[in-house]
């Protein structure tokens, strides 16, 4: 649900700096508009010298999601060891910043350029997928273990749903009041994190005997 | 929450022959991999004919952009005349088919077509946001006047961005368990609709004394 360093911070190494520039080229022009030699010439050096770093732009935003990933994977290992109450407070106080990050149209318009190629790219395609079975995986088995809860993987994809479904709604309504939907968000969250095991049970029985 | 008309009938007029032969273009190949004579020769037209229908890929995207709204208008008309307990259980039983429909991969691909396109041309965003206004409005309206609930808006935003989050969920986790979503979707959808006021007004009174 958080920012990514890599958007924010300075870049450190020669490659932060192609993936920055790269990802500024992705968002202003597309994935398909952009050339290396367009991101070459972004990240401040030579169309031949891009190429020490990265052999081609499949390679820059596979390595995109790869640092999303380290970020993400930060965020959800912070409630490993949290007792149950910790664990809900902790989520519920990071709402509103979840609510920020997802919001931002930079970030939302990256990750539709991410996911547009990865439809067509296999190799993109892999990664993305690799990457967010490990996260939502991780962050599954943790409420599992700390909450008790039934079902964490149905309830980890509707979170994810709604975070994600923020970075489309900016598009669709940049407008949008962020503080009315934190409100919402966190109860919507709540409800997911405290639903009754027996609910699902009941339902699940139902269902099979449909 | 819908699934398009466009997409599944059969085309009616040479337009609905284009429309439909460019979504299938587009999700290929994406916007700018689909060239005009390409949609034209897979809509089974000459190169200079399918400019007599539509005379650019942004005159198509839009137009497929209007038809959707057709489609999403018709689903949100049946709650208007809806008494409060019609209106929440026919919301409920529409909640397996949104699910299904938004899972729909055709139906995602293009819908980050449009829309990483729309974060480039102001043509198509001003559509794509026209339509999100004149939508959640209709239905803010609806639950607004029938269940007497406060900041609907705020409420439609989450409801919208849980559905249309699925769509990004298929293309990460093809393998989503919906049967187990479409429960937790249900418990989600039914804690917004009766989300109670006060506990909105003591939060936004907190929210405005910090």
């Amino acid at each position: 649900m958080g920012k990514s360093s890599l958007m924010t911070a300075e870049p450190v190494t020669r490659q932060d700096q192609v993936l920055q520039a790269a990802a500024r080229c992705f968002v202003e022009e597309g994935f398909h508009g952009a050339s290396m030699s367009r991101i070459a010439k972004a990240a401040g050096m030579s169309p031949g010298h891009i190429y020490h770093y990265f052999e081609s732009k499949e390679a820059i935003i596979s390595d995109i999601v790869r640092r999303e990933e380290i970020d993400a994977r930060a965020f959800f290992d912070q409630f490993r060891e949290c007792s149950p109450s910790e664990l809900i407070s902790n989520l519920m106080s990071c709402v509103e910043e979840g609510v920020q990050s997802n919001t931002d149209t930079f970030h939302s318009v990256l990750m539709l350029e991410i996911l547009a190629e990865a439809a067509r790219s296999s190799k993109v395609m892999t990664i993305v997928q690799e990457v967010d079975k490990e996260l939502r995986d991780n962050f599954a088995n943790t409420l599992k273990e700390r909450l008790d809860l039934e079902d964490a993987h149905g309830r980890v994809e509707v979170m994810f749903a709604l975070f994600t479904g923020l970075a489309i709604r900016i598009i669709r309504n940049p407008g949008l009041d962020r503080t009315r939907i934190t409100h919402h968000m966190r109860q919507v969250l709540s409800n997911l994190l405290t639903q009754s095991n027996e609910d699902e049970r009941e339902h699940l029985s139902v269902a099979s005997n449909a």
